[in-house]
């Protein structure tokens, strides 16, 4: 971590890492994340599908949107990932607290281009869908072409890792009389709904049964 | 809604809307967002706890926190908010998507102070732990000077809201014989953890029901 004041944690609750392993953990759990980037001196944000792909996080979007006509090449960005785990429900307003798991990764986006483009999105689909490449047709020229990579390096002192975990403190004084404690949160996934037209008969495929283990009831 | 390119849907894929009861229901449901700024012309981004109050959004945080250091008053901020429903399980990695909703608000910070900043706090408490404030201990005011209440207008034309719902798109060619559809996702709550030095008996109180409520199973 650097002397970044950006990179540093300052929160008296919460704790930060710096292992890698533990934000990597984190980025390879969550889907989404909020990409910002600063327009005309003014924040901009956008949530955005992502996948970590080693020491870098790929975005993809589309050539003729608003989001990425902003945070294109050499852009300063943030992606900020965030897992909510619970409610901490403690003995006042003070202490209550959610527990989480948060990454903020500061860095220059790249664009991918020609076979690395191609590659990035092949990446990108599989993380968010595992397999799915090997279950459809491949994309077209024309597809790819429609088609944005971004690349944002993961570089060591260019992320902040914080995470909260457990119940909540008791309280100095006297013993609460009220009920404390924690009630965890988690995403889980439903039943597969297959589309009315697809009168394929095939079954849910191997992409879905990994996004059902991944969301568990 | 402005002409402001910020406020203006460009992607062919999800539906802008402009009904604010379509965005505080959004609001009202996500009870996290990811709040960005710019700090010395860099985006600067944290996750962050918030709560609607009527044409506001009321945010909060430690006096001592780096995070309300970047965005103090009147500093101009986006909160982004999204909800992910699910997977878009298409014929194509093209067409593959996620059914989501996502708000972008976009506005100047306003520090709330003296009583106003202390109803502030009660009412973040009370949206994010329903109705907590009555079940437990007052807040200090020790408690309430190290912290910060920090106010978002909501206004015509400061937000968007996208989402995309149902299922994918059949291909325009031959049939697929591929799988297609939906894996809906949503956040479910866990049975409630009661802090085990917590010897008070209480039961579980009328806060925590509503918020296993929020989340059913």
């Amino acid at each position: 971590m650097t002397d970044d004041p950006r990179a540093t944690l300052t929160r008296k609750e919460g704790r930060a890492s710096s292992e890698r392993a533990t934000l990597d953990s984190l980025l390879d759990e969550v889907p989404v994340g909020v990409l910002s980037t600063v327009v005309d001196g003014m924040p901009w944000s956008v949530p955005m599908f992502f996948a970590r792909d080693g020491d870098r996080v790929l975005l993809h979007g589309s050539t003729g949107a608003g989001a990425l006509r902003q945070v294109s090449d050499g852009a300063p960005a943030t992606l900020t990932v965030l897992s909510l785990d619970g409610f901490v429900v403690a003995f006042n307003a003070f202490e209550s607290s959610a527990n989480y798991r948060s990454a903020v990764l500061r860095g220059t986006l790249q664009t991918l281009s020609g076979p690395e483009a191609a590659a990035g999105l092949e990446t990108l689909t599989d993380r968010l869908f595992p397999g799915r490449t090997r279950e459809v047709v491949p994309s077209t020229t024309k597809e790819l072409s429609a088609t944005v990579c971004l690349s944002l390096p993961i570089a060591e002192g260019s992320w902040l890792y914080k995470c909260r975990e457990g119940g909540s403190e008791p309280p100095d004084g006297e013993p609460t009389r009220a009920w404390t404690g924690v009630v965890p949160l988690r995403v889980t996934a439903g039943e597969p709904e297959r589309d009315a037209w697809n009168t394929s008969g095939a079954p849910v495929p191997d992409s879905v049964h990994a996004i059902l283990r991944a969301y568990p009831r």
